[in-house]
């Protein structure tokens, strides 16, 4: 049957034989209802109730096929399934960060969910230069409680074998092996490269084998370390914030992966808005700044609040249950260096894994607004070569950056570097 | 329905019912049936026809329990599926080293296989003395076949991520997460040390903070990297050999894990044979040192053996597809670094997977019978030290040992500094 995007009336019709939903509208005689996909892959729908406005729902129905491309790539609905099999998940593990599924029909490829009303796309409040005082404490919880409770230090090896086997997502994972871990790396006809930035740049990408080496050491770590339930998209568009609250949306990339591809993926992204700022930041004769040391202080609290949270987390499950994954007899002496050891590398993942977060944005297909709204294609370009050069020192020292400081320096660096060179 | 293992008769019915049986029999009129299994697992008989018994076959069932504890040790029988599917898979790929699935039953978890009656066991070979002109090689093909062709650097992720979820062996691997990566690191009840070894040696492995942090490492990949098929249980007791042929049996343990974990079981028995010849090559005024030094080529034969066909494998595949697991644009310079970059990492596992499992044979439950079988109590605890501190160098220095000939050197150290300090 080919696939056909709601009319409004259709929609109306179908949500009020859903008793869970006119509950949550209470009357489905009058809605208003608004398509506002603006995402890459699906039809979303606002649907409010017109005489209560704060009586509302948003319906996000996946098509057969990419919706940034139409037709021509092909997309198995599937990937509904798995959107709402992981955010019960993290709604369960951290309710206060994932919105409420009121509704889920598999045949559709369709969910009703909260309505977050009162957010907006954290992407658009950064390009706004918009703080968000509780944002890093709320990610790192968020990132803390859905990465430590997929594990193997919590669940025990067979239920964790089990939700590895359910949680297998091929073709979405699939679309990240390809754009953010090969075509970047190679002159592939997807990519859209930025009109002023130098083909000396592109020919780095393609030729550094420090570069290459560890990028396909990230693609190998994202394909087979199936270490945890991941979002697997957590971007900053992936994200709805207000000065008091912070949701993460869109999880149908999730799948069981290496711990560091989420939180890499937030740091790119505040990274991207960092070198963006100076752009953004100088609109209205402004100094982007005092911004882009709130950006810098944001990666820093989200890592070492992250770690924090994680550790405790871990601490105390230990504690309850008595058994260690090191295993027991170690003195709290060698149990504390484990898990030292075990966030070292976990920070190498995610600085790795951000490095390729970073350059999929620059040259890949799927751009982000701070970047392509730059209207001069020369400052543009600039920003585009800090971004890149931070990406591959991420990447390429990612084993010797064992303090997230360092990665606030090496952006420091990188953009006072940019401005003695000018 | 309680467990009753088949007597003679009611096997030879069972099978005289089954046509792939007969025909492979003959006459199932006259049958030799004689329950041989020496294995911590299973019920094994051989099957022969008493008036031609060249034509035979192996029967093997599993119970629903580890025979080698008896009934308060459950374990599921469908760990019989997970054998008969790796047998087959593995067969396909490398029919001249595994043995023949004639017949499998699921419901009773029984198979029928090839009796591979003109080999033997090669732990007893390597006990006796015995050397094996084309071992290595035929080690080193299966082992790049099988690691190779499970991997994403073959399959295409999505085939490659569903047989990922359809190895899930959670049962099997637990099995191997306690006796192999934890509780040998423990004070723990299951353990059995032999009289003479001494407190210090296992306080060692109990305190040894980098020691600990590596052995967890392992654990970590052994349970979260899903890297290829592996047979999972690849010591020298699941190689039936004779000079000129070479078969790999007990696929049980089978899962989606780090390639290493495969390579590195078989350095560990090797040098475990090592090790332990200072006894059985002295046997009758015997020198241990030739076969300890055939040995130790046979590890050095296996390792380089198995890179080279793998990467042959690799190289030749990626010239047929046109595509390059690093992506396309690299010149071959740096493909060719990717390849050995590789390379040197999946030693590094190899090395720290043959620590793990040499430790886990001197502390751990299930020992070896070239350990177990030197009745000088003081001269076991000597070879067992010896085992001991090879293996400990192995993990500990994993990452630093990137070529295999350095294994040897620190075998043979090993040996030379006990007989010094002697």
């Amino acid at each position: 049957m080919e696939f056909e995007a709601f009319t409004a009336s259709a929609l109306a019709d179908y949500l009020g034989g859903i008793a869970e939903v006119r509950a949550r509208l209470d009357d489905s005689s009058d809605l208003d209802i608004a398509e506002v996909g603006d995402g890459n892959l699906n039809f979303v729908y606002f649907v409010t109730n017109a005489r209560e406005r704060e009586r509302s729902v948003v319906v996000k129905q996946a098509p057969p096929f990419l919706r940034l491309i139409g037709k021509n790539w092909p997309l198995s609905c599937q990937r509904m399934d798995h959107e709402v099999a992981a955010l019960r998940r993290f709604g369960a593990l951290c309710p206060q960060h994932v919105p409420k599924v009121y509704y889920a029909d598999q045949k559709r490829y369709l969910m009703v969910m909260q309505h977050l009303a009162e957010h907006r796309i954290l992407r658009q409040g950064l390009i706004d230069g918009v703080t968000y005082p509780l944002l890093a404490d709320h990610m790192a919880t968020y990132l803390a409680h859905t990465l430590f409770y997929g594990s193997d230090l919590f669940l025990a090896p067979d239920i964790k074998k089990e939700a590895v086997g359910r949680a297998v997502n091929a073709e979405l994972c699939k679309i990240t092996e390809d754009l953010v871990f090969t075509f970047p790396f190679e002159d592939h006809p997807s990519n859209v490269y930025s009109a002023a930035l130098p083909a000396s740049a592109l020919e780095r990408l393609r030729t550094s084998e420090p570069l290459r080496l560890v990028a396909a050491d990230m693609k190998w770590a994202f394909m087979n370390h199936a270490e945890t339930l991941l979002h697997g998209d957590l971007h900053t568009g992936s994200i709805m914030v207000n000065e008091r609250e912070t949701y993460v949306i869109d999880s149908e990339f999730a799948f069981y992966g290496p711990m560091g591809f989420d939180i890499g993926a937030l740091i790119a992204n505040l990274l991207l808005a960092y070198f963006s700022r100076d752009y953004h930041g100088r609109l209205n004769d402004g100094d982007p700044h005092a911004y882009q040391e709130w950006l810098l202080d944001q990666v820093v609290r989200i890592w070492n609040g992250f770690s924090a949270a994680f550790l405790k987390l871990w601490r105390e499950h230990e504690s309850r249950s008595g058994r260690r994954f090191i295993g027991g007899a170690a003195d709290s002496r060698t149990v504390d260096a484990y898990r030292a050891h075990f966030m070292r590398r976990l920070l190498a993942d995610t600085l790795g894994f951000a490095g390729c977060k970073m350059i999929r944005r620059i040259v890949g297909m799927a751009k982000v607004a701070e970047i392509t709204r730059i209207p001069d294609a020369a400052l543009r370009a600039q920003i585009e070569l800090r971004c890149l050069h931070c990406a591959e020192v991420l990447l390429v020292q990612r084993a010797m950056l064992t303090d997230i400081e360092q990665v606030s320096m090496l952006a420091r660096d990188t953009l006072r570097e940019a401005a003695a060179s000018r």
